[in-house]
Formats: C-alpha cells, sequence, structure tokens
C-alpha cells in the first residue's frame, strides 16, 4: 500500500475548523509517513488556526473551499448550488485522483447527497447506507442504515447486510460476523411484509445471517451487524444517543448534590470514566457512508478533536483493506 | 364515583402469581373502600400465595381460570383456543359487567389481541394502541404506539395523537399536552409520505401539536405525547430498556472493581437511587391498551410487585377520570 491522502471537511462541526484541525494534526502526528492530510475549507481561517501550531509540513496541505454549508440547509440543494463548498470539493478530490478519502463532521442530509451524486455508487448498490457504531457488552457493533434512506424495500435490506458485513470484518476484525435483522420479534414472519422478504433474502446470500433481533439482543452482544431501515436507524441512534446524554444529566446533579456526593464521586472518577468510553461516540471514529464509489466517513457534528482523529484512522483503514471491492465481489455473488 | 372492581391477571408475569397477589394486596391497602380486586387465575395456585397472606377480605374475589397463555404463545390464536384463560376471563368481566378494568404483565400481544377482540373498540377508533412512558428531564412524557401494530395509516397515528392527549390530560394531570410526531427531522415534509400525511391531519386536530420531535426534543422534555407507528414505538421501547440496562451493568462492574470503588459507591446509594427512580418502568405503573371500550392496562414481563400496585392505581385514575369518553368525544370532533 502506498502513501493515502485524506481530505478533511475543516468547516464541519460545531466547533469547526479549530477542533477539525487539531483532530487532523493528531492523527498526522500519531501515524508514520504513509497518511496525507488535505484541509479542505476557507483558506484564510484554516490557515489562522494552523499559525499557532507545528506539524509534519509534507503530510499537510490546504485546499482553498470559499463556500460552507450550514448545518441546517437542505440537503439535495448544496449538490447543485455549492460547487465550491468544503464538501463538495472535497468529495471531487477523490474523483480528480488527488485524494482517497473524505471526512467531515458537517451536514450530514449534504455529504450522503454530494457523495452520491459525486462519487456515485458502488455496482450493485442501490441505496448507499450510513453505518455507525453502537455499544454492546461484547464490544462495539455495527448498524445501518441509521440515516441516507427513509423508506427502504428488501433488496435494500440485503445489500445492507452485505454492506454491514465486509465493513464489519475490516472495522472490527471478524471473521464471519453475525447479521441480523432489527424487528419486533425472534420469528421469520414478524414485522410486516418488507422485513419477512428481507429476511429471506438475507437467509440465502452467503453471509453469518442470525435471523431477527430486538434491542436486548445487541446490547448482550449477540451481533456484530444489525440491519435496519433508515428512519429506524436514525430514530434509535437520535434515541439512543439522547438516553446517554439524559444519564449524565441526572448523575451529574446527584453526584454534586452535597459533600458525601461530591466525595463519593471523585472516589469513583475511574469507574466513570470507563462508563465514558464504553458510551462515547468518540472512541470509535466517524460513520461511513457505505456503498459510494469511494471513502466517505461521516462525524458526529459535536466531535472533538479525538472523534476527528480517530475518524480519520478509520477512513484510513476503511481504504487500506479496500472494503469496497470486497462488497462488489460478494454483492456480484448474491445480489 | 362508586366502587371500582379491576380484574388482575395472577398468571401472567416472570414471578407470577407471587408477585402480582402482592402488588394487588398492596394496593388494596394503599386504598380505602373504593377499590375491589378479582384475582383471576389458577385457583389453587393463587389461594396457596393468599395462604399466608392478610388482606381485607370484603374487597379481594378470586376467580379461576384454568387455562394459562405462556409468553410465548402466537397472540391471536389465544382468543379463540384459549377461552378459559386468565386473560379471556378477566377481560369478558367487563363485558359482563363484572369489572371496570383489567391489568396483566402476561404476553402482550395476547392480552392486546383478546382486548380487541372480547372488549371491541371505541367509536373512531381503527386501531387501539400501546401507550407507556418515557422518563425525560422534565417528568414522563407517553409514546404511542409502542407496539400493537406493526404498520399504520396516517388516520391511525392521528388517533394515536388524540388518544395520547387525552390520557395525558389524566395520567399528567396536564391540559393541552403536548403532542409532537416522531420524526427525523424538524421540516414538515421529513420522513416520507405517510408522515407528511399524518404530521397534516394531526395539525388540523385541535390539538396542541407542535410537530415533529426527535430522540433530543423528547428527553429534553418538550413534549407530553410523542406519536409514532408501533413498530418504531416498540424498537425503541426496547432498544432505550436495553441501553439502561447496559448502564446499570457497566456500572456494576465498575462500582465493585477495588475497595476504592466500593467505598465511593456506598457514599452514592442515594444518588443511584434517585437515577433508579427515574429509569425505572415500575415507578409509573402499566401501559394502557388505549382504543379498547373498556380498561385494559399491560404490564412489563419482569414487574415487581410494586409495579403491579402503581399499575392498578393507574387503571384505577383511568376509569375514574373516564378516558374512553373523552377519547371519542373528541374524534367524533375531529375524526
Amino acid at each position: 500500500v502506498g502513501d493515502l491522502r485524506i481530505a478533511v471537511d475543516s468547516m464541519g462541526g460545531d466547533r469547526a475548523p479549530a477542533v477539525v484541525v487539531d483532530g487532523a494534526l493528531s492523527a498526522l502526528t500519531e501515524t508514520s509517513g504513509d497518511l496525507e492530510i488535505a484541509l479542505v475549507g476557507r483558506q484564510a481561517e484554516v490557515r489562522a488556526v494552523l499559525a499557532s501550531k507545528s506539524w509534519p509540513s509534507a503530510r499537510l496541505t490546504v485546499v482553498d473551499a470559499p463556500d460552507v454549508i450550514a448545518m441546517d440547509e437542505q440537503p439535495a440543494a448544496t449538490f447543485r448550488r455549492k460547487k465550491q463548498s468544503s464538501i463538495a470539493i472535497g468529495l471531487r478530490m477523490q474523483k480528480e485522483g488527488k485524494a482517497d478519502g473524505f471526512i467531515s463532521a458537517g451536514n450530514t442530509g449534504a455529504v450522503t447527497a454530494n457523495a452520491i451524486f459525486g462519487l456515485g455508487r458502488i455496482r450493485g448498490v442501490s441505496r448507499p447506507a450510513i453505518a455507525t457504531f453502537a455499544p454492546t457488552r461484547g464490544g462495539p457493533c455495527i448498524i445501518l442504515d441509521v440515516g441516507a434512506n427513509v423508506e427502504n424495500k428488501p433488496e435494500h435490506l440485503l445489500q445492507f447486510g452485505v454492506m454491514g458485513s465486509c465493513y464489519a470484518e475490516v472495522a472490527l476484525r471478524k471473521t464471519a460476523p453475525r447479521v441480523g435483522l432489527l424487528n419486533v420479534g425472534e420469528e421469520r414472519t414478524k414485522g410486516g411484509d418488507i422485513l419477512t422478504e428481507a429476511y429471506d433474502l438475507l437467509d440465502g446470500a452467503g453471509l453469518n445471517f442470525i435471523g431477527n433481533v430486538e434491542g436486548r439482543d445487541i446490547f448482550r452482544g449477540d451481533v456484530e451487524v444489525v440491519v435496519c431501515d433508515g428512519f429506524v436507524g436514525n430514530v434509535i441512534l437520535k434515541f439512543t444517543e439522547s438516553v446517554v446524554d439524559m444519564f449524565y444529566a441526572v448523575m451529574r446533579e446527584e453526584l454534586t448534590r452535597d459533600l458525601r456526593a461530591k466525595f463519593g464521586a471523585a472516589l469513583l472518577k475511574p469507574a466513570f470514566r470507563k462508563l465514558r468510553e464504553t458510551f462515547d461516540y468518540a472512541e470509535y471514529g466517524g460513520a461511513p457512508l457505505l456503498g459510494v464509489d469511494g471513502a466517505c466517513m461521516i462525524c458526529h457534528g459535536g466531535s472533538s478533536s479525538l472523534a476527528i482523529k480517530n475518524a480519520i484512522l478509520a477512513t484510513r483503514r476503511f481504504i487500506k483493506y479496500d472494503v469496497n471491492s470486497a462488497i462488489e465481489e460478494r454483492l456480484k455473488q448474491y445480489g
């Protein structure tokens, strides 16, 4: 494997460009010569952040992108109207052979739309899907789709299963990862026609398909890849995040209530750190948009520099292990 | 309001009949003369549990039900095949004027099917829905449907909004409770055709409809009633439960890791109790099946006697405040 260059959307995320630039520099510091980074964004703003830092200069370039896409802009329209945004330019670099991958903590819908239109799809994939990690008692598992689509047909769910399985082999280092279909019960016929048909397709796709799964199976660590409709996936992603946030909020309140609680909390610092690590998405890096003809990693808008760094490293693995060829190969066999 | 009699499925739940009987007796002890309870189940087993207890005898009867429905039995078939189950008999008592309400911690699908076929529906309701509580930073909110249905049309979602609003007025003691539609974004057109149409229907139904809501809005306490498809609702219910369980499991492990952690945990006992209370479904009692022509409360299979007691008291409020007439009245206006 030769050198890899990853284009980083420096304008995306709640605390861009500062946090993004920091994350990119840590990724460079932590890796040896085989990684290069292109910071894509408003040149003046990016250079202002860089001014006070030091970095391995041969491995970093700044690419100017005058347009910025806001977090609440209509995704589809941005592809037509903002050709000079950091998202459009960063993705285009792959088409032009100037980059091997792209990451962004910006507007998820805009990244998805720009990637699908700009990079195109892998042969055999009708609907690219966003795959995210969820914590479980047996280590992280992968859930997809969590938001690239709203309504899915059985064959889309089959493709999600194939893509998720290929990705899990690289990201979780598991051979024959267990694939489950998110449903409201174990029986094959649960959940309506679309899911029943998807069950049959997944069952015949040469995957390690274990059938329908529910919340408790997932968190017990019974499955590495969870397939679901993008609407359902997005709703549970946001629900889970919010439950965890609420948990922290109640704890924070209780742990500072009085002296006794404060003292107890101080003693439990290491325990709480472990808890945070288990539930913190930053540990896992970003969520790839699987199925596009390239590498596109989507990060949480609230990403820390640690999350950005981890996402860059995850993108590097994604490219190195050529997840896309594995997906295309398997879809050729079973699509 | 005269005397109320509630039929209690004594065979339903993981630790039936013991835990159910205990919960029923606490409900009797805690209330004055206006509540009566009929314990419905295998007479010998129920009487064996009662043997060692004392209770206000005039307010308790035992009704024999020789059949028992297992937790994993096919719901629809139980209505035809098990006419003498505790669920069938307990519900039938309402039709026969022998009870005003029913609660069960048994097979949810079987309770739902038996209640819909056995009690019938309120005029104007096409699909009854299960409404459950979720903890939020602003107190509990109501989510429905969480499992009575799999695929819903816009008019079903409208009915869920009306039923949830009427129930929230009683259960949460709120006037004009805020109603939101669970979606993947704020804009009116998010989530596909069914949700867009449901949005418009809910918007014109004379409810305090606040539009689309996501996880963070819900847990922040921005909404009292969350309307969703039964599939989505069931999935998030189970997901949320599992995340919370996993949180406890990780904490338990960390808090007993060494002496320091154990000491810290001891100091934080009150804080953890508060945390548990916030997330424990037992505090909130059961989940009513809204839309059936009667009162039917569904409890978690793992219900403690506290949860059973709270569910009985919640059923009593449901009947006393005549939630069903309010639903019928409002559907007549806006259906």
